[in-house]
């Protein structure tokens, strides 16, 4: 797959410097590609972090560092080094000395001290990581360091994205701009491994840290959080979220001030069109849909239906053949855990992302089928981009999710051999 | 795919009579291509009933029938009508009185009272039944029942299925030999549905009602509970056993005689045996993998553990690929939900089924890849069976889960558009 033949488009408007922060991505030699496989996210100035990590029961080195990181220093931190290529996880001790070993050759690269960089790694996993050639990069990525530096940063902690991923957002707060820009990565490895969702933000608000760790938790459930491929949650999965106070306003510290409202609003819209370009940069991704269920006893009874419709593979595969097949679509509700009586589902289909003033059909009232025309529900799943909405009937639950088909490209990239 | 290059063969033993049972299957018209389409069961004698039926919260009709009939009369049933072709599920209350009528077909045909037949259907979801081509069939179908007509009803319950699944065991209780004969249906239909798994298990044992249904209950959580095709559960999946009596052993009613331990283990066997060919069958099919989880904290974590590997879509295209990436495996373990403590995992493979006897690779010891060579691990997922073995080194917990690969004809047979 190639961008000429994939279907969703790169971000086209150029990511926005971000007060105080630089980028830069360089070839360190990990990937046989030759591919930028090195990048660093670095503020001058010090930085509140906050970051989310996998929930999966093996996590890989740089999550264990990062996370007892976080648990140490908060506060005054400086930065994140990336590498694509070898993902350090299923390393054991010689994975967490290599993680420690590559924090130590950004800081030193960076001039700054103990404890104040992050370190993320993507790509084959149960192999070490090749530590000489990130400590050898690691000053050769901070001399290429500049505001300007986020696409080339992007492009480095690729592995099989057809494109590089960011989005940026500005808010006023306090009669001043505040900027966030972020960038991430997807699903996708020819090597043996599991796909890795990495995503690094950067923004310029002057905000409590506590703070700062609501608004990322927030964001997540709204934006990272929403997305599936295929189920699989990694052992590397890693949002970051960097802000260093350079945009001037006075500090946020209360969740009930205004600009922390304006200033979740900019993270949030940034963060979902980061988690939606994942979706669009899918293992062998034609659609782009929308599961929207609402009228849920609970929005976790909500979630459990939209996840359980979004991870079926026979759902998938109906979208992949364009094929409204909304049998599997009710069965993987009824499957799912959430509350429901089937006289109350009502199902509906958009061509799109929702929108109010959509012209919706809608295919199932009461349980069952409506005498909606086959060739209506065709034209719409049909589309690129389609939205499904599940109307339980029993409360005001709601919850959206992000995801893709299942193609015979998706099999072909994942089935092919790791030679 | 056809039964020629189907990696899969049929049962080559035929089925067993079962002392008192007859069947038969017939073409009623419900599929328009003219194949088979309608099973009877019946037994000349009053049956003791046990079932279980799917946990979907969208119940189709003739599962709401059943468990609503083997609540009225589990202790004097006659039998059970099949159709394929149409599910009759999101049929709402027309769907209900047709389920009904399907019954009572069956009831006059076969000179029994009211309240005494069990209906399943399977096929196309959110149609009505062609319910008088039914009640047309139901005398045919009666005429031609005898004890020779298992394989005549199991093929009268295919859809997509590239075989009939029957299997059979004999066992001496009380120094008589007791029989029992199931057959199943699995996963595959080219209409719009969801795939339908079906079994229906006839016995000449005497039992008593509660612990026939204890009898079922511990069978379905070692065979029908223990496949996965692609984790959709769907609304009309539904496992029946009917006891007669006929063999002359003294009734079992109590779970201490030793009776009841073979009679069980006779039914497991052949419950296991449907099981399996249930994902012999699976769409697209063309490995057969045999998931033990070992170690676990407890049986329901190395349940969680086993179905969460059988379920990955990153997993299973790698099987389809003759991928060992053992990776894959265990990220799957990581975010099942399974206790886990990484450096304790290890992951064994083997080409066949389990058995002690047979030479295993290690791939992963200590949670880190051994020193395994490449071309061993690839030899053995090459193979048409195979066995994954994760140990957990926790406690004692276990399970076993068979599944089957994600391949492009799973893609090709779901995708298609529905014309």
């Amino acid at each position: 797959m190639n961008t000429k033949t994939h279907p969703f488009p790169a971000p086209t408007v150029p990511p926005l410097p971000v007060l105080g922060f630089d980028a830069a991505g360089i070839v360190c030699g990990i990937k046989k590609s030759g591919a930028p496989d090195l990048a660093l996210i670095a503020s001058r100035l010090p930085c509140k972090a906050a970051a989310v990590f996998t929930q999966n029961a093996f996590p890989a080195a740089p999550v264990l560092y990062d996370r007892a990181l976080l648990g140490l220093n908060p506060d005054a931190v400086y930065g994140v080094l990336i590498n694509s290529g070898c993902a350090n996880a299923c390393t054991a001790v010689q994975g967490n000395a290599n993680a420690k070993r590559m924090a130590e050759a950004a800081e030193m690269a960076l001039g700054s001290s103990d404890n104040t960089i992050f370190v993320m790694s993507t790509g084959v996993i149960g192999v070490q990581l090749p530590i000489e050639k990130i400590e050898t990069g690691a000053p050769q990525v901070a001399a290429q360091l500049s505001p300007s530096g986020w696409e080339a940063a992007a492009r480095a902690i690729m592995t099989t994205d057809v494109f590089p991923k960011w989005a940026s957002r500005q808010t006023a707060v306090d009669g001043v701009t505040v900027t966030v820009t972020g960038i991430s990565k997807g699903a996708g490895m020819i090597h043996p491994n599991m796909a890795t969702m990495l995503g690094v933000l950067a923004t310029d608000v002057h905000i409590s840290q506590p703070l700062l760790q609501q608004a990322l938790t927030e964001t997540i459930s709204h934006s990272f959080n929403r997305i599936s491929i295929d189920g699989d949650t990694s052992t590397n999965d890693t949002v970051l979220l960097l802000a260093n106070g350079a945009a001037g306003n006075a500090e946020i510290s209360d969740a009930s001030n205004p600009a922390y409202a304006a200033f979740v609003t900019a993270l949030e819209d940034a963060s979902a069109e980061l988690a939606k370009l994942i979706v669009q940069n899918g293992e062998g991704v034609t659609k782009f849909v929308t599961v929207q269920v609402q009228g849920a006893a609970s929005d976790a009874d909500a979630h459990r239906a939209a996840n359980s419709i979004a991870t079926s593979p026979l759902v998938k595969t109906a979208f992949f053949g364009s094929d409204a097949n909304w049998g599997r679509i009710l069965c993987a509700v009824g499957y799912s855990g959430a509350t429901v009586q089937p006289e109350r589902a009502e199902l509906y289909i958009a061509a799109g992302e929702p929108q109010a003033a959509h012209p919706q059909l809608q295919l199932v009232s009461a349980g069952t089928p409506t005498n909606y025309a086959e060739k209506d529900a065709a034209a719409i799943f049909a589309q690129r981009d389609v939205t499904v909405r599940v109307v339980l009937g029993l409360g005001r639950g709601s919850a959206t999710v992000w995801t893709c088909d299942l193609s015979h490209d998706y099999v072909t990239i994942n089935g092919d051999y790791r030679t």
